[in-house]
């Protein structure tokens, strides 16, 4: 059972993954932490809203309960 | 009591299912893992929104509070 | 108290039941498995939407969130 | 404090009640068992939404998530 | 830390209070019990649904999560 | 660590703190009590709605999942 | 894993912070607290909507349900 959601995303660690949430929002950046809430922090990070770049930031936390998928 | 919801989850693991969430998007991938939240990791993953296969992934982990239903 | 919701379940496993959802959709299968989020495991199932019938898959785990009702 | 809402439910065990649900419909049946979590049972249903009869049920389980009253 | 919200509901019973749901329906009745979900069991209920009296119940169980605020 | 949310809300008890609602309404009020929710507990209470003030009322408790913020 | 949410929330503490709500509300302030939920305590803060500075506050606790993302 080393596939578990969380087991995947320590494996992803300092990689670049895309985050899809709720609100049709989605973040781009460096997974730096997470926890299993699937809250999750993000560097070099660039927010997507309806296909546009809407913003960058240095670090973000997400809370979880806002996400819909991640994709690493 | 051997076909409780994660018992079946367990019996398709490396399988194909469908993943239909709130917001009508579906997920079609093989099961890689999950949690008793539902959450789910897939692999070779394709999304279909409104009937239209929009995106493809590697792997997807998708946050189970977004799930309707899932078949294997 | 032998009529809880969990016992009800438990009697009506391998018969037909009837899942009616909070986005208005019904499955129509036979319950093959349940755990105490009430997430159900179905059999031979049959998708009902708006009166239609929609799709018909052979297993289906829904998520007991979705639920607003179950008749056997 | 033997007026608690789950005390309230065990006095009206086998007697008719009223269950008013957050999408307006209405079940009206004989309570014939409950949880915790105001997961209803309930025997010789009706469903009632925008103040018709739509349905006669047997038997049905109600998630009490959709609950919003329920009237002896 | 006498003044808690459930110690203020402990100081209430019997007495006459108001509750408003979050879809805007007020419930006014005496208050015969409660639990730590905030749900609430009243007597000689009035119903009142955008200013109106709607109707009239002996015993009321309100779900907790239904309230937005309750006024002595 | 001294000024997490609750040590705050324990500062300042019985002063005056405005409460803003998920549903746009806001309750301006003295501070009685409060538990881990951030249920709450006003006194001399006035609620306002769109920018005006629509109710007065003695004590009013206040389920904290409606709860945006918060300020002394 | 010393980059945990609550991990970086820790070290921003007495720095500036963006908090984005689900409503679309932005509030921008000095973090002063925070706990488990991610329930915060900002200090001058500012809160802005759709854009613009809508009112500005001593000091303001968030609910952490009502929060998307916080950017350091």
């Amino acid at each position: 059972m080393s596939n578990r959601p969380l087991d995947i995303l320590n494996s992803v660690l300092n990689s670049p993954i895309i985050v899809k949430l709720k609100d049709d929002r989605e973040f781009r950046g460096n997974l730096q932490g997470y926890d299993m809430h699937l809250n999750l922090v993000l560097d070099d990070t660039e927010e997507i809203k309806d296909g546009k770049s809407v913003e960058k930031y240095g670090t973000v936390i997400i809370r979880g309960d806002n996400v819909i998928y991640i994709s690493p």
